[in-house]
Parts: C-alpha cells; structure tokens; sequence
C-alpha cells in the first residue's frame, strides 16, 4: 500500500451532503471538506447526518490537514464534530474560514482550532500532497476546486461549481490556471455530479439579475420582499446593488442572513452601499424598502414562513406587498413551501415564485458543462462525486460519451476506497460506514431500531397495556391502556373497554404472546397497527 | 334564498383534490365529482382525505343527482363513502362509470348504486338544472365540462382540462360545442386551476409521442420498462401503439394497471392489438419485450419500486433495462422517486426520468389555455376553483388581466356559498367544514389531536413511567420506564436509570406537575421532546 495513492470517500458518494474524501499516500493522510447532511423527510426527528470518520479517528497520527473547497454547510459543518475529537490544521480561504469560525464559536471550540488561510496564488504542501486551489464559479464567493499532486500523478478535485461566464461577483471556473496546474496530465478527476440529470448548460446568474431588475422595476410603490438562502452571498450583493439602483433601503430578517451578511461585508466579499441598511421597523414609504429575508424552503421557523403565517414580530404581509422567492426548492420541500405561497397569497400580497420568473439558477453546472471539464482536464480516470446514486451513475455515462473507457470510470460508494499506482486503479476493500444522525444532544446514538419504531409511530401511535397480577401470576383487576396517537380515547371508549376484555380473554386463555394477539385484535378492529406493549404490573 | 343559485364548493378550493360541488336552487340540489384527496406528508398515518359532505346528509332528500366530469380519484373516490349514507343517481360519461362501478365493488356497494350514462348529446334534467356535458381534452378518455343552465343563467364547471390541439385518443377540447351551449350568454365560470403558475402552454401529449418513439428506436435489444400513472389510459393507448410498431410484446404488472386496461378495453376505449399482451413471465427476448407497470411516483408498494429494491416476484432489472419514468413527480413524492431512481441505476440499469426527455406532459391547461377559455366563456363571473391557494389567486389575477372586475373575481374556500339572483353575485356565511381522514377502517374519528400526537411521536418517541405507590401514595419500589422511539433503550442505561432517580426525587419533593418535571429532565439530558406519560400504579 505505500506505493498506492488513496482516495477514501467518507460522505458523498449516493447522496447529496456531508461531502467529505480522505486522500492517503504511505503515512500521510489529507482530507477534503467536512460537511454535513440535511436529513430527509423519513428520517425522523434527525437534525443532522454527520460522516462517519472513525477511519480519522483511528488513524489521526496520519492526518496533515484538512482543506476546505468553500463555506456552504454540506462541506463543512462537521468540523466543530469532528475537532472535538482530533486536533488538525485547516486551511481555507478567508470566507470559508470566516463561516467556519462562526460555526466554532457556536460550540466553543474556536480557541483551539488552528485555522490557517489557502491562497490561489501559493502550493500548499501536506506531507507528499502539494495542493494548488483554482478560483471557481459558485454561488458563494471563496470558492476554488483543487489540484492535488501526489507522488502517482495530479488528481483534480473540484468542489462545487459551475462554468457561468456572467456569474455573480464576476469570478469565473478559471480554467486557464487549472490547465496550468494539470499540463503534465491528470491521473483522476473527482467531480461535483449533482445536476448530472439536466441537460444544456446552467442558466447564468445574470438572468437572475435581469429578472429581479424587472421585478423591481414592476413593483414600483410596492414593499418587496425577497427571501434566498443566507447562504447564497452572491446573490445578496446583486440585491443590495439592485436596491440601491432602484432607490430602496434595505432591511436584514432572520438570523443566518444578519450573520453573513456582518461577516461577508467585514471581510470585504460584500459591498453594501453606506446608509443601504436601515431597521427593518424602519418607517420608510413601502416603495422605498426591501426586505431581505430567510424562508425560500418554507423552513417552520423562517422569517418568511413567520410572516405567511402573521407570527413575525415586527412584518406584516398584505396587499402592496411584492414577495420574490430567489432559491429553488430542495427536493422534499415542496410541501412545506407550498404551504407558506399560499399563506401569502391569502394575505393579499402579490408572489412571484417558481416557474413564473426566472428568480434563481442552480450553483452547480449542467451536462455540457461536466462535458467541457472532463474535456478541459483530460484524465486517466474519473470518480464521479458528490449526487445520489443516480447523478454519480449519470456522470459516468457522460464520461464514457466522451471516449473514456469503462473500465477507467469509477462510481463509488461511500467507504469504498480508489487506489491507484499511477499505472492502473482499481477499488479496494470497503471499510463499513455508520450513518451519524445528530438528534439533539445525541450524536451517533440514534440508529435503524429507534428510527423504526419513529415511523412505526407516526403512523399509527401506540398503545401501552398494563396488566395487573398478583405473585401467582394471576390476573388481579382490569388491565389499564396508556396510548397516544392511535386514536382519540375519550371518543373511543368502546373500542378501549373491548381490548380491556380482549386482554384478560387471551391472558385467561394463557395466549403465549400476548403482544401479537393484541396488534391482531387492533388491526381486526381498526386496520392499524399501532405499537403495542403489553407490561404485567405486580400488585 | 329560493330565488338565488348557490353554489357551494365542498372540496378542492385550497387544495388539489377531493373536489365536490354542490348546485342549489329553491328546494333542489346537484352535486358535481365526489374526489378524494391523498395525503400530504404531514398527515401522518392518514390513508385518505375526504370532503366534508355532512351537508348533503342533511339535505339528501333535496339531492337531484351526482354528475361526475370525469373518472380519475380526485373527481370519484369519495362516492363509495358518500353512497353508503344516501341513495342518489350518479351520472357519467361510459368509461368513468366503469371506474366507478370498480370502486363500489371494492366495497361491495355496487347492488345498490343507481348509476346512469351521461350522454355528450343530450341534455340532463335535474330539478331546475339543465346539465349540457361537452368534451374535453385530459389525460384520461371520456373527460367532460359541463354547461348548467340554470334559472339565474348558465354556468360554466370546467373540471379538469387542457387546450391540447393533438391529445391523446384525438379528443380535443370542444370549444365549438361549448360556443353553442353558451351563446345566451354566461353567468359564471367554474374553472380548473391547476396550472395557474405555470406560463404559456402545456405542451401537447405529441411530444410525448414522439420522444417515446425514439426512446424505443435507441433501446434497441433492451427490454423496456416504462413506469406510467395507471389512470392515465391515453398514454397507455400511446405506448400499445408504438410498442406494436416497434415488434415488442407488452406485459403488464401493477394490480391498478391490470384492472385498468381490462375495463378500458372492455368498453371500447384502449385498442389493443390481437396477441399483443403476454404475461411478464413470457419467455420473449428482450429487444421484444416491454412492460408496463405502476410505481412512477416510487410508491413503496408499487411493481417498479419492487423491481428496483429486487423484490418484484417476476422482474429482475439490470443491465439491459432501459427503464422510462413517464409520469411527473407529484410534490411530496420526491424522496421517494429519488430512491427508487437510485436503485434503479444502481442494478445497472438505464434510465429516463425529469429533465432528461419529455416522457410526460400535465393534463392540465397551463396560463395561456386558461386565458383562452375564459375569452371563449366572457364570462359575468368568474370562480377559480381545482387548486391550492395560490393557483386560485394567480387565476383570479389572470382573469383581471383579462378585463374582469376585481368584484366579479370570486377566490372561495371550502364551505363558503356563492350567490347570485342573475344580476348580483356575493359570498354567503361559511358553512363549517371538518378535514374527514381515513385511516384504515376509522372514517373521521382522527383528528388535530392524535395528529400532533403521531407528529410529535415521529420526531422524538414516547416515555411511559410506571411509578409504584402504595395506598398512601408512598413510592414503593422502583419506577419503571417504558418507551420506544426515544433512545436505544440497551444502550441508554445511565440515561433511564437517571431518569428513574429523577422520579423518585420529584416525586418525594411533592412535585406538583411530574410530567413537566420528567419533560424538563428529557430535555436537559438529549435536547428532546419525547411524549411523556407518568402513570401511578397501585402496589
């Protein structure tokens, strides 16, 4: 193995979230990003998905470093987790370290990180890795992709991006410095796969700027309203610039936007004109303000989905109000924003949303422009990264349409390691995952059993049969029910004083399992299978 | 009121689905549809959502009739609920009585029912209503609107529609027809919304014609497997067709599909080619086989989700497949079709789903269409009516465009009359309306409270602390804790046996709400919500 390059991935590989890849060569280990996943709606009562790094763990003595490709949470929010447990250098240009800082702060960790900033203009040497950054294209500023050279060739590891040539912030992929960090080839490339399934380039951040230059045009006399992701930094700065354009002051709502607004403008990533920001109980005439909001997902506790549904503190939504959704929609949360649309349009405001204006473009680019880098890059071999099963799948026909053979495409999963002598690769054993799920303060505890039973439940509620007997086993009184979420007690009293008789019948009769023949007795009379548990209670 | 139509929406304003409406007039009623609606994510456990017909129960001896637009769910799957309290003539259109009768059976209603055909070229009397059906282009054959005459004037009740020039089964909207029935002129209009946010057209069913044409060309020697809406009979006259075309054998898997194209056949409205159908087992090579099956929206239970989990009794996917999804994603369903979509690629198959090729169009008109009809209609009112909020608004705001008055725009919701003598129109006093959920075999007996309950069940579980007290109400003993879905009891030890300390602690502390006192220590421990329930159990 030490002659062999490794490449070790820890999370995204069949999913979109908690990206996360080991690069190991002899003793050395690199790590890029660290993030974590947003949990999907069947994963009940989960607030994070974090990767299992136990092979860091195990093996920190090796660890160099860990590089960050940009500040979005899917990259990097597992940090404060893992530095908890290991200590190691992180090296990130200076937005993504701001963002990771606050992340820190937030766990009382920052004083000791040891946090050191990745410039484009210098090679970064980690043990037998050198890691040259290249400026790309994304929807946060401070991103870059990453040449890494090791002892058996240049592996490319892009990080998000997309090939806009109009982006917002005026920072295109730039290309012409990643021919020149690759001029002697490229073993691997790892690539963002995520919009593997659309077609045609991705639609370039001017469209937005043209859209919502219109929109404001159109809302003259109007309050607007805009909800985007906080995270989104680019695109507030064309806001802010349009506000200006437009004569409007601008007002901050909801946390993570106060938050990234304070730290981009302080390390210099956002422009915001002097006298722009005002309070947003500011008494200004409503064509002269803008509200900059959190919510595009709908997300319960959003300062949009407050205002939907008349429980923000100081915004009231009403008729002169124009409402500009500026994200898409992540899968699985179309119900939820859905829900706040039609509270606004109930309180009279106007929305414009979806498919109606083109208020938002993906960060990520689309078929012709993974075509253009694998094209651009030219490698031996490929690992698609970073989508679900079948973006990484997609990836690797698009590959294959370019020439490469099959045999040099390589879709992975997630603890299946690459290997690669710089002649051939192949894939090696895999090392069993975990999935993390972060429930509250419990981290790693929460697994298949409890989520189970969390369906089980939300389904169908359960019910909790206490039976009394006395030393001999005999049944002494009427057995009790405790029971949520199965059906309303005080409407069902016939149905609980029959499963009262049901349980002393099939006690009597000396059932052998009690259980079962209660969740039979349920399902006879409701077509429920609620959770049953049946407890004997010594009297 | 003898004086004044009503017309009272029971179901589908403010929602897609479960669409009811009743027709009042002096002392006479008639109803149009009787849908059901799915659930959304957040209703948890719940099978089906009904509309609140108590109304009609009250009124059943003022019932005319019941006449149904067309046979798809949300227009149909209540009647067998509704029919098993009150006896009254359903009339339909051949086929969607077919689905119909299907429906009853299943719960062995159909002896019962009174179902009559409602011819295209005649006129229905029901009490004072004169009922003039005309065609219309949708995703399912035998789709009519209908023109009421009524003693204040006609109205217009679009049901579902699209403009389509060359729709599947050739059936085009019939405007001309329309045009005759309403050329005295028409009070108002009851219009499908669906689509409100969607700009310009609905592209015609021909596109997905032809791109199903070539998908077949270019799947040549693979067996296709093309997942598609059971309901939506003219694709699958379409796939017949050019599966004949193109020498393939069609076998069919999924219960729905199955019965679905028996009885479409069997009334004449799906013309399949003599020894065309084989069984799924049928020993064919595969460039002469393709099989149609349900599942498109990754239903767990459905014949694709099973092929793609590998446990389909008959099919086994892998390389070789070309599996086409030709049904669009209904939001909710995303993280389900993913999965399924995921699976799939990972057996080796190749897929065609979303963007990657126009394997499906809406059946509903889009923007233009929906000005379109109401330019043919000139309507007096308008009432948008077959969507969520903000496709009632954004039609209403359509019909504005079009010239109409701000007043004679009439956005209702469930429950609320509108009213009109001919020459007025106004909203009535809201009638109360109860969400109706089945849930297995309880029909409206589960509501806000046991949702909340399974709501809050699913994110954090249950604790049920059986505490020991003797007559006095002096602990004796141990407490007891018995939970599911909170933590992985084996491996919480420390956690219950301090929770258990906590309860006796409390409790000898004369703790005045112990359950508050047992919340408060569940959250200090995990940050969770868990239910928790105390119970004292006499020792």
């Amino acid at each position: 193995m030490a002659k062999d390059l490794q490449i070790l991935p820890l999370g995204g590989m069949g999913e979109i979230g908690k990206n996360m890849t080991v690069y190991e060569y002899g003793r050395n280990i690199m790590i890029v990003d660290c993030g974590v996943m947003f949990p999907e709606n069947d994963m009940y009562g989960i607030d994070l998905v974090l990767p299992d790094y136990k092979y860091i763990i195990d093996n920190q003595e090796l660890v160099r470093g860990i590089v960050l490709t940009h500040g979005h949470m899917d990259h990097i929010a597992a940090l404060p987790y893992l530095l908890q447990e290991i200590d190691v250098p992180v090296y990130g240009t200076p937005l993504t370290l701001g963002l990771v800082k606050r992340q820190l702060e937030e766990k009382n960790l920052l004083q000791r990180a040891d946090l050191r900033v990745l410039s484009r203009e210098e090679t970064l040497h980690l043990g037998p890795f050198r890691v040259s950054p290249f400026a790309v294209a994304h929807s946060i500023p401070d991103a870059v992709g990453l040449v890494i050279d090791t002892p058996v060739g240049a592996i490319v590891h892009t990080g998000d991006y997309k090939l806009d040539e109009t982006p917002a912030g005026g920072r295109t992929t730039d290309l012409q410095a990643l021919g020149n960090l690759t001029k002697n080839g490229v073993l691997a490339l790892v690539a963002d796969s995520t919009n593997a399934d659309r077609p045609g380039r991705t639609e370039t951040e001017q469209v937005v700027r043209d859209t919502l230059n219109r929109l404001f045009a159109e809302a003259k006399g109007q309050r607007i309203i805009i909800a985007t992701f906080s995270s989104v930094l680019a695109r507030l700065q064309e806001i802010m610039t349009l506000a200006q354009l437009h004569n409007r002051k601008v007002a901050l709502t909801g946390r993570s936007l106060l938050q990234n607004v304070e730290l981009a403008r302080d390390l210099g990533y956002l422009d915001v004109p002097k006298n722009l920001l005002v309070d947003v109980t500011a008494r200004i005439p409503k064509g002269q303000m803008l509200i900059l909001s959190t919510g595009s997902q709908g997300e319960p506790r959003s300062a949009l989905n407050r205002m939907s549904d008349g429980t923000h503190r100081q915004v009231r939504i009403g008729e002169g109000d124009t409402v500009i959704i500026s994200g898409g929609t992540i899968p699985g949360n179309e119900e939820d924003v859905g829900r706040m649309l039609n509270n606004l349009f109930e309180r009279g405001a106007n929305v414009i949303y979806g498919r109606m204006a083109t208020t938002h473009v993906s960060g990520h680019g689309s078929r012709d422009e993974m075509r253009a880098m694998i094209e651009a890059v030219r490698p031996k071999y490929i690992i698609p990264a970073h989508g679900e099963a079948r973006h990484l799948h997609l990836h690797a026909q698009l590959a294959r349409d370019t020439g490469m053979d099959t045999g040099d495409v390589f879709v992975l999963k997630n603890g299946i390691p690459w290997l690669s002598d710089g002649k051939r690769a192949w894939t090696g054993e895999a090392i069993p995952l975990d999935e993390v799920y972060v429930d509250g303060r419990l981290i790693g505890e929460i697994g298949e059993v409890v989520m189970r039973d969390r369906q089980r439940l939300s389904q169908d509620g359960f019910i909790v049969a206490l039976i009394p007997v006395d030393k001999r086993r005999q049944l002494v009184g009427e057995p009790q029910i405790v029971s949520r979420g199965f059906v309303y007690l005080n409407e069902a009293e016939e149905l609980i004083s029959a499963a009262q008789n049901e349980i002393k019948q099939q006690y009597k009769r000396g059932a052998k399992d009690l259980r079962r023949a209660l969740e039979d007795f349920f399902y006879r009379e409701t077509h429920s299978r609620p959770v049953v548990l049946p407890r004997f209670v010594n009297v």
